[in-house]
């Protein structure tokens, strides 16, 4: 990788990276901002200046966070990225509604969720009592108003939480949350939305989506890990996860990490400074990839929309006879990098849940690959994918004839 | 305070930083090994050559601070910090436990823990079932093992977990950790400690401790905010806080914070180096501080124990007649940093639940500060504290005679 360790460069050569959605290079902005805190010290819980001062920066990193996102500061609650976020969401708000109504006990989420929010939800139906209700997709990932509507009007007197994300991360469908979370208002139902993947790329306005609950991690645009937020409407009750000193409105213990909340800050404000412009340009530059796909590998198939409904920077390609880790491998041997679905879930040899919810085929599911690009992506780089694409899906489908019933286990 | 903002020294003097309990400056070594970092990229769950680096990082991160503190690298659990930490082993372990057997619900904390295992054990009590035995402690903090022994043998069969800290954050005590740890063994019920102030000043060696699990966090000994571990043992099940994508032992779900991992082994690398002769050279500068604050205000109290039994860079004084809060602002004024207590809990107008365990009067208690010295304090900072506080005692005094009938809210 095009790596410096401990300040000496490494003498490989840079990789092209077309992994932008696993994670994005740190913009410059966010790394000034952070290193310059590491020189100052300060709890923002002390009372005394260094304290104090902490505090400031806190608090003008969370009215730099809200500015960017629609979003009032108060709303902004400091987490540790954006596992935690979706945790706090789903589970907080769960108990929240279950403590003022036993009867609250179902959960509405999108087939297709991240398992940050699959596995959240999971462990509250065999753990917590919690009784949920799978939202399908149609053929492009997508959940259809009317689908939640009805769902809601079969159960509305259980209905704890709705959760949806707001952009796929693996096929980059972005779901028409405004009109869903309308929907989840007619109900009078907190509704969430993992808007991880979304928040690089799409502006957004927590207020005007009509959310309860919005989640942000920033090491996806541009900021550190290990730092992310909740936007939680004032009025929506959420249990926390973390319980002791009572920051973030005693919602979320810990103390606040002054470094990273204002590195989060500046990355921000970085990605949504023209952000159509720069969505136009990842458009046009995905598009060109599309193309370059397609021309050389007719047989291929682009999964997930085509058009505006597609986060800019994803495409999502399966290659049918071929292995996706294969084709993973071979990618990264000619120094190409990209992902079969989301790094969380590298190395389990399942199919995407999220292509299966597409009604994809489960063999088919898993020759599958996804490039996505990100703020410092260029033209040369997609230029060198079509390059070597044609031999490596030539040597993954020689494999895969080869390896074909003697599979199994993680590869 | 003596910050550099965005690269510029701010006007304002130094000041005297005495609140290392709350939060210590960074180590220089572990700015340099994150900002390092921040010039790589890639997500340690990726396949490819940039994931995998980034995987080597936190795996030798994890190793390090296993080697630092007598752990195997499995049993490294990172965390966004100490708060987590405790929550993850006080929530985790006890739901781990009632699941294996639904009579284990009693919890045996001790009465002066830190908000982070207070408030996580007494949310289980008020909405999971749990049942609390809170461990008293004698006047020094401390815990002891007959205490331990008689409460275990009470309630053996219901025991869900035990939960001491190592060291105190306010006074100082250093529990018989070892001594309660064996206890526990032989009820076999797993105790966890909250480990988070004694790490940055004690040897700690986890295996040797008999512990199942302990928290720490790096802003503690000149790592960054927003990291910490839980060392957890390979035989304990904890059910996990954070679901997701089955990182770490699929015990806390979230994309690994490799700088953060990577500039807490670094701080936490140079904080054991030479750490009996470090603790020794801190605690002749607390001593002196000590002695100094006696000779100046014979009518001060300290809190907590003497000699070997306390952190070597704690001090705790009850200044009666005063009101803690009036006197850290005196200093503040005076550019002295020091705390009433815990940071987390500052601003809040209650007597420390610790004085109190100890038998302090809750009048007195309020009149109470906690100076904490760490990496860089000097002989000057505490001869300026010394030069100071007589005239700033004298005016809280009167403050305090003034004040008196005229209290309530928050000051």
């Amino acid at each position: 990788m095009s790596s410096v360790s401990n300040g000496v460069a490494s003498g490989a050569s840079t990789p092209v990276y077309l992994d932008h959605a696993a994670t994005t290079p740190m913009l410059r902005v966010a790394i000034e901002a952070m290193t310059a805190v590491f020189h100052t010290f300060g709890n923002a819980s002390s009372l005394h200046g260094s304290g104090r001062a902490a505090r400031r920066r806190v608090e003008e990193a969370r009215e730099s966070i809200a500015a960017s996102l629609g979003a009032r500061p108060s709303e902004v609650i400091f987490t540790s990225g954006g596992t935690e976020s979706d945790n706090l969401a789903i589970k907080g708000i769960f108990w929240a509604r279950r403590d003022a109504d036993p009867r609250r006990v179902r959960i509405f989420a999108s087939a297709v969720e991240h398992h940050a929010v699959l596995d959240a939800v999971e462990w509250l139906e065999q753990h917590e009592g919690a009784v949920v209700t799978w939202l399908p997709v149609d053929e492009n990932g997508s959940v259809a108003p009317d689908t939640l509507r009805a769902a809601l009007a079969l159960h509305a007197d259980e209905a704890a939480l709705v959760s949806i994300m707001w952009a796929n991360n693996e096929v980059g469908t972005i779901m028409p949350i405004a009109e869903l979370a309308a929907i989840a208002r007619e109900f009078d139902v907190p509704m969430h939305s993992d808007t991880i993947q979304a928040a690089a790329q799409l502006p957004i306005d927590f207020a005007a989506s009509g959310l309860s609950a919005a989640s942000i991690a920033a090491h996806k645009f541009g900021g550190p890990m290990g730092a992310g937020a909740l936007l939680l409407g004032r009025q929506v009750p959420c249990v926390p996860l973390l319980h002791g000193g009572g920051h973030e409105r005693d919602v979320r213990a810990g103390t606040p990490d002054t470094a990273a909340v204002v590195g989060m800050a500046a990355a921000l404000r970085e990605t949504v400074t023209d952000i159509d412009s720069r969505a136009a340009e990842l458009r046009a530059l995905r598009d060109y990839l599309v193309d370059g796909i397609r021309s050389i590998a007719p047989d291929s198939v682009l999964n997930g929309p085509i058009g505006t409904d597609r986060l800019p920077g994803n495409a999502h390609f399966t290659f049918p006879g071929c292995e996706g880790d294969s084709l993973l491998m071979l990618l990264d041997a000619a120094g190409i990098e990209c992902s079969t679905g989301s790094a969380c879930t590298a190395g389990v040899a399942r199919p995407s849940h999220v292509l299966i919810a597409m009604g994809v085929d489960a063999a088919d599911a898993r020759g599958s690959l996804r490039f996505s690009l990100g703020h410092n992506s260029t033209r040369a780089d997609v230029a060198a994918l079509i390059a070597a694409l044609p031999q490596i899906v030539e040597r993954a489908k020689a494999a895969g004839l080869a390896g074909a019933g003697a599979k199994g286990g993680i590869r």
